[in-house]
């Protein structure tokens, strides 16, 4: 008998509060407590869950700011270790030098193993974020290889291709997709790019939105894990608003991106021509 | 009054005879006469629509090549020039010293504007064919500038990038999608493909598939149009089958690649970062 290690992932789709960051950090406690009670061992959280989005400009996201030693951190660095579980989140970080990055952190019972940086900054994101130039990390974990990026970053098929060919088997991506116009019986095209982010690269995606309107800016809600051919095995939810997705992903699969008997995805790229 | 200048794609899906040539010269000319008179001016084929597609063995291929002066090819320009309509279809291609090629050919009123030869060769293909080097052509028409490739093509990103960054306003996509498995209620990754490789691009996407059992093999029956932001205009058909898709595009839209205030799709890649 073949023995299948499933791995529980969960997305909490909550609704952080600009400005209040003991508000967020209660309502990150409580999605994470909650996700892991129903045994989800990797919990992804939305990208800035810990200050809001909407900063009225640079000045309120550097009184937000925090470093990797911050409270909200600390927060999620005791809670994975209680409970024995992977969290990936989004923050407003204060880089040296008072420079701002909008970045990801992952911390398992270890502690805090790597901190993103989005390197493609979502309009008037550049002017308060300083953009990343490091590539989205791989780290080796107990249910297997985690890599990171944030939102926009999905956008960008070059980036995404980054982690997955240094075996990243699960892409956690925290996102705030604000919502726009798109036609009424369609899945949103931020829904759609990662299935096919997933399936090019024949890795899971779990990517985790934020919902609640802030400042006259609303979400798409369209958190969603994908399997590794590009298919939803949870979400997007159709009613939005709060949710927790969980999927049980055998991650193993990953590992293998044989599509026929003679394609292998990643083999059968062909660097030299991509210029 | 703003003057807008749509151009009406069609994408042919019909069913070619493996070995067929005059079979498959008399589908094609029917189907490029049927959608011309639904006032397409754009006319796609599906992939190795002159030959079929699973070939016995390399010899039989061979034996069903034809050169870029063969039946086939002069049939699609005599028909392009008489109804002044741009043609792009796939063919079993005999190269100098016996090398085939699965190629495509774009033809207008002027003639053949350019020949692509298949970079990424799928399964058996590549006992058959000689991979292509070149990166897709982008043609100047009268329409605007329109881009092809072939099939398993697109599930290289880095590959879809290049004609768009070259201008390509349409991407033109001859497919022989082979039929897997899925989830019953999805829409198939191929087309999710197409939707997601069009929106990070701000570029329309006509890929034509076909339909027909051919020596134990379905097709996906997908053909799909899609607009520069993802959504289909026109596709994929429930129920498969011969179908000439329609749809009016107004390519201009595909210069613009601002998606907020302070974003644009192709200006902001971080190339340096790609590796």
């Amino acid at each position: 008998m073949k023995i299948v290690k499933n791995t529980v992932v969960a997305c909490c789709q909550v609704a952080p509060k600009i400005g209040d960051l003991a508000f967020n950090r209660t309502l990150t406690e409580r999605a994470i407590r909650s996700a892991a009670h129903q045994r989800a061992q990797v919990v992804v959280l939305p990208e800035l869950v810990q200050s809001g989005y909407v900063f009225n400009d640079r000045d309120e996201a550097l009184s937000l700011a925090e470093t990797t030693e911050g409270s909200t951190l600390r927060l999620w660095m005791e809670l994975a270790r209680e409970l024995n579980i992977v969290v990936v989140g989004g923050f407003c970080e204060l880089l040296g030098g008072g420079e701002l990055a909008n970045s990801a952190a992952m911390i398992d019972p270890q502690g805090l193993r790597a901190v993103y940086r989005k390197a493609h900054l979502w309009d008037a994101e550049s002017e308060i974020f300083s953009a990343g130039d490091a590539t989205p990390p791989v780290v080796e974990t107990v249910h297997g290889r985690i890599g990171m990026l944030i939102c926009y970053d999905l956008e960008f098929p070059e980036w995404v291709r980054l982690p997955a060919l240094a075996g990243a088997e699960l892409l956690c991506a925290p996102v705030n997709w604000p919502d726009g116009p798109r036609p009424l019986t369609e899945r949103p095209a931020e829904v759609v790019r990662v299935q096919a982010n997933a399936s090019v690269n024949r890795m899971f995606i779990a990517a985790c939105d934020r919902y609640g309107h802030e400042r006259g800016v609303g979400w798409v809600q369209g958190s969603v894990i994908v399997d590794a051919d590009g298919y939803p095995l949870a979400g997007p939810a159709e009613e939005g608003g709060e949710q927790i997705l969980l999927a049980a992903l055998n991650l193993g699969e990953a590992r293998n991106k044989r599509i026929s008997a003679r394609n292998d995805l990643h083999q059968d790229r062909r660097q030299g021509l991509y210029g």
